[in-house]
Formats: structure tokens, C-alpha cells, sequence
């Protein structure tokens, strides 16, 4: 078996550093414990950076665009255009990822990993097309293996830049009509589950439609199942979930730190874990979303999310929205006085 | 009786823009729902503004800090000289609600209403004394009526000087060694509530402690309690708490919205709510604490709070670490393209 860049370590946490951050929000001006989770989230955020003066400014976004065949089978509200006309839109600024990026002042990028047709130039929007849109999975393998990795790479290259752009955290965003069908399909093809606990409403199918959806997916389940992550993202995945699992994983070798968005997200995030389990240290999770099997999926990884407000939009939006917790929990952890500098008795 | 401050009108919110704000949601570039709560959000502060354009750029936060004679019973962790300790730490910048102010660019300003030793001059403290802190619960009412009313105008200048300042969402935070005693006599006070229901380990009470803190409140209960919101802040209440009833019924009548913290700001909001129940469309809740009894308030007030963090810490903490959400539901409804804009198909 041949060595692939993902085989290569991923970083590990500072220990020494960790243990120091600990300490340090004992001392500050506030009882013990009072901060609650951006205590923790503070104190990880400063092992993962090797400073108690952690910093949550540079932030990175990448959204992975991709086409998925299995639309022929009627599992999405929408047409699979919107995946090429949603790529002009973050390009114009209009979509809710756009608007966000610019209200924290993020970068964020576009690549398009496979929309059907080849799309024109873009400002801010990459072409690292694998292909035009996967094959249906229902009958055959959503992508060749060399596509497989050519959108690991797509993911890698995306977390390269991040890391030389000096990114602190990095949130990958997808968008691709059809991808709950595909992330619902990987999930249960990696977890052993029936379609019907994972396949849900999407961008907003009726109860009828959730049950066709869930119905297409357990043919595809049973034509290729397989709980190896590549092999399963390889039969059952979308080039834009490939992407993301790629991102995460190199992200967590450049010792990047990663807050994961929502449903699909999370499944790109637990074809990654299951590769190499130690990268569970690098990711966050920002927020449990309305599409029901996240929930599940969540437990399973012992994910704790920052929120639950309903979100179900992808594109990153969620982890954008959670953003600002962890630049909260960063700036409490490397700012707040202690009780010695400020002269404040203790209880 | 005479005519007060207080008695005048809530500001009402913009209908017309309430269903046209609606109406932009739908059009936006996203499935219908999917950004679930921040919709919502979105409406109101455009009901609330009175624009499809709302803002969350100019947050003012004031502090409100006072001492309690319930301390004398040994309800608190801390000793009372820490409030007045704190207070300096605020104006020196190394407080979670300083780190937090500067994070986001806030106004932050603290109002001493009540610390039992006067206080030299310290930069970004307002001095509006109304006592040496309040009296003992247990034996007598904890403040005069003239004292009360003292403190709800305290609120109200804090009210008036973030409207003046173009204020685009206030936030009132507390710092009073004890408050946890008062909020929860106030608040079993109005509730007709026993109070082992709201009594709490406050800043890190043992259950041994807790146990004797509800005894207390029991105590003063029994000797005065009242469902009239006037006289439970006059008689059970703390200086800080009647401020930021005082400072919400304020905003609310001068229509700027108001972003609630944790449980005792909730017992505060109760208090103005009870008064004015139309108080109620300018009150966002910004999370559930783990002071125990916040749950119930918020249930009770039918409050949704926007997360969950374990948070306990008051100042204004909780909800200037929520503020963001606000903010993002503002400029995804001001700013995300429409589909006729963007040219992106509908389902």
C-alpha cells in the first residue's frame, strides 16, 4: 500500500502548555469554573496555538462547491443549477457565507471541486474541478479513486493556504445540491446505520420525500456499503465532502485549528476521525442544525456544539455564526486579569 | 397615586416592517427556514430599528455594582469588599466584561449604585451612590422607597446615555457580592415560589451552603414578601437589580432592544416585565446560566435563550459573548442577496 500525504502525523497538542492554561484560569478575576465551556475552550485554544495569549483574528474560510449525480433521483428541493448559480452569488457577496466572512472580517475562498458544467472566471472562487458533478451512486461508485484524491487534494491545498495565510482557525464551508443524500449515505455506510436514521428533509423535502430519499439511499447501501472511510467516501461521497475531510486532515497535521459546520460537515469530519482518530483534538464543533441526523452523529463523535438555533444552511454559515465564541473564549483566556494583578481577594 | 417615569409608553414595534421583514426572508438566497432562529432575529431587530437594514455595531454595556446587607448572613463565597475590588478591576480593563467591551468594540461603563465604602475616582465608573450598599433583608426592607426609586433612575440615565450614544443594543450587567440572594427572594417573592426553587450555589456555594442561602431567603420571605414588583425590589431587592429594571422599562420606552444575561438580570427583567408586560418585544435572552434556577425564570418568561455554555459569571458576560449572533442575524437580513438579485433558482 502506497504512503499518501494523510498517512503523515498529526500534530499534537502542546501538554506542557495545556496544563499551564489550566492553571492560568484559576487565577483570574472571576469564581472558578464561572466562565463555563470558554474556560475549556480557552484553555484548549491556547494548547493548540503554544501561547496563553491565544488569538481568534485570522480567520480562514473555504467553501467546496460539487455536483452530485445521485439529483437524478429526485432527492432535492432543487435543481442541481443552484450548486453553479450559488458559486456566482458567494462571488457577488450575497450569500449568507459571503455576508458573514465580511462582518468578522474572514477571508474566504470558493473552490469549485465539481460543478456539472466548467464555470467562467470568478473572483475569489478557485477551478480545482474533479469532474463534472459525481456519477449517480445508486449504480455505480460516485467517483474513480484518482478522483477520490485528487479532492483530498483539493482539501489539502485549500488547509496549505490557510496555514501560509496564517490562519487561527479554519472553517470549511460546502455547497452542492444533493449533498445530504451523499453525507447521509457515507454516514451509514461508516456507522453500520439504516438510511432511515440519517436521510432527512435537506434544503426542505416533504415527509414523502425524506422517505424516497431514504429509500435511494439503502439501494445504494446495499450495491456498495463499506465502513473503510475512503472506500465508503469513494462509492457514496460528493467531491465537495471529499474536500472537506481533506481540509480537516491536513489541517490538523499543520496543527490548524477547525471549527466544524453542520450536517455534511460532520460527516467529512467523521470519514477524517475515522482515518486518524488523534484528529479529533484539532476539531470544534460549532452548532447542532435542524437536519435531524446531526444530532446523531454529533453523540457518536462526542461532539459537544457551541448552539442549537435551527441552522440547516451548509455553506459554513453555522460555524461562522459560532466564530465569535471561541474569539470570545481566546480573548478572556489571554486578556483577563488575575487576582494578584488586580488585587481582588479571593473566595 | 403619582405619575412615575416608569408609567409612561413602551415603544411599540413596527408592524408594517414586521411583515415586510417576513416577506425579504423569504426572498433571500437560501432554503426557506435555514437559517432557522437568526430569521426570527433578524425580523425583530428590523421590526425594532424600523429598517430592512438593522445594525449591531454600536452596543453599549453598562454595569451596574452595589453591596447587600444579606451578606451578614454568610450567603456568598466571596466577601463584600470584593465588589467594590471589582469595580476597580473594570475601570483598569481586566474584568471578562473589559476583555469582552474591547473585543467587540463596546461602550462599556460602570455605575457604582451602591458599594458599601465610597470610591475614589476611577476612570469609566459613574458615581450614583444611592446607599452603603442595602440593608438586611432579613430584618427590614433592603432599601427605602426613596432609594428605590434612586436606583431605577440610575437605570434610566444609563438607558438615556446609550440612546444618546446611538445605542443599537444595550446590555446591563451586575456586580453585587450577594445578588444571587436578592434575585432569588425577588424573584420567589414574585412568583409565589418556595426558595429552595431558586436559591443557588451563586459564585460556588456547597449544597450545605446552598441549603442555609434558602434558609435566609425563607426567612425574609416569610417576613416580607410581596407579588407587587415596586415593593419586592424595594423590600428583597439590591440596588444594581432595581438599575437594570430601571435601565430595561427605559430602553423599552425608548425603543433601543435590550439583550438580557443571565439570572440576575433575568430576576431585573422580570421585575420591569411584570411591571409592563409590553416590555417584553424589546428583551432578547442571551443564554441559560448554570445558576440552577435560571431555567425556571426563563421557562416562566417563556425566554429562548440563544445558548447554553455553563456560564455563571454576570457583568454582562453572558450576553456580550451572544451579542455576535445578534449581530450576524442583522447583516444576513440587511445584506444577503434576494434570488432575483443573485439569479439563483428557486425549488
Amino acid at each position: 500500500m502506497s504512503h499518501h500525504w494523510f498517512d503523515d502525523p498529526i500534530a499534537d497538542l502542546d501538554g506542557a502548555l495545556l496544563v499551564a492554561a489550566r492553571e492560568r484560569q484559576l487565577q483570574l478575576t472571576k469564581p472558578p469554573g464561572s466562565l463555563g465551556r470558554l474556560e475549556e475552550l480557552g484553555v484548549t485554544l491556547a494548547a493548540m496555538q503554544g501561547t496563553q495569549q491565544p488569538r481568534m483574528d485570522q480567520i480562514w474560510i473555504t467553501v467546496f462547491a460539487g455536483d452530485h449525480g445521485v439529483t437524478a433521483e429526485g432527492v432535492s428541493a432543487f435543481p442541481s443549477v443552484v450548486t453553479a448559480e450559488m458559486v456566482r452569488n458567494f462571488a457577488r457577496g450575497g450569500a449568507a457565507i459571503s455576508v458573514l466572512a465580511r462582518e468578522w472580517k474572514a477571508r474566504l475562498e470558493v473552490v469549485n471541486v465539481g460543478t456539472v458544467q466548467p464555470l467562467e472566471e470568478l473572483p475569489g472562487v478557485l477551478d480545482a474541478r474533479v469532474g463534472p458533478g459525481t456519477a449517480n451512486f445508486v449504480h455505480e461508485p460516485a467517483m474513480t479513486v484518482a478522483q477520490l484524491h485528487d479532492a483530498l487534494a483539493a482539501g489539502h491545498d485549500a488547509a496549505e493556504r490557510a496555514a501560509i495565510g496564517g490562519a487561527q482557525l479554519f472553517i470549511g464551508g460546502e455547497m452542492g445540491i444533493g449533498n445530504t443524500t451523499s453525507a447521509a449515505a457515507v454516514a451509514c455506510s461508516l456507522l453500520g446505520l439504516p438510511a432511515a436514521q440519517l436521510a432527512g428533509p435537506g434544503t426542505g423535502l416533504d415527509a414523502a420525500g425524506v422517505g424516497r430519499k431514504a429509500l435511494v439511499i439503502e439501494r445504494a447501501l446495499a450495491r456498495h456499503r463499506s465502513d473503510q472511510p475512503l472506500t465508503a467516501l469513494q462509492r457514496l461521497g460528493g467531491f465537495e465532502i471529499a474536500a472537506l475531510t481533506g481540509a480537516y486532515l491536513r489541517c490538523g497535521q499543520l496543527g490548524v485549528p477547525v471549527l466544524v459546520d453542520g450536517f455534511i460537515s460532520t460527516v467529512a469530519a467523521l470519514a477524517a476521525v475515522r482515518l486518524r482518530p488523534e484528529l479529533a483534538h484539532w476539531l470544534f464543533y460549532a452548532h447542532c442544525s435542524a437536519e435531524p441526523g446531526h444530532r446523531r452523529l454529533l453523540e457518536i463523535l462526542d461532539a459537544k456544539p457551541l448552539f442549537e438555533l435551527g441552522m440547516r444552511l451548509g455553506e459554513g454559515s453555522g460555524a461562522a455564526v459560532a466564530m465569535p465564541i471561541l474569539r470570545a473564549a481566546a480573548a478572556l483566556h489571554a486578556r483577563m486579569a488575575t487576582f494578584a494583578e488586580a488585587g481582588v481577594s479571593r473566595a
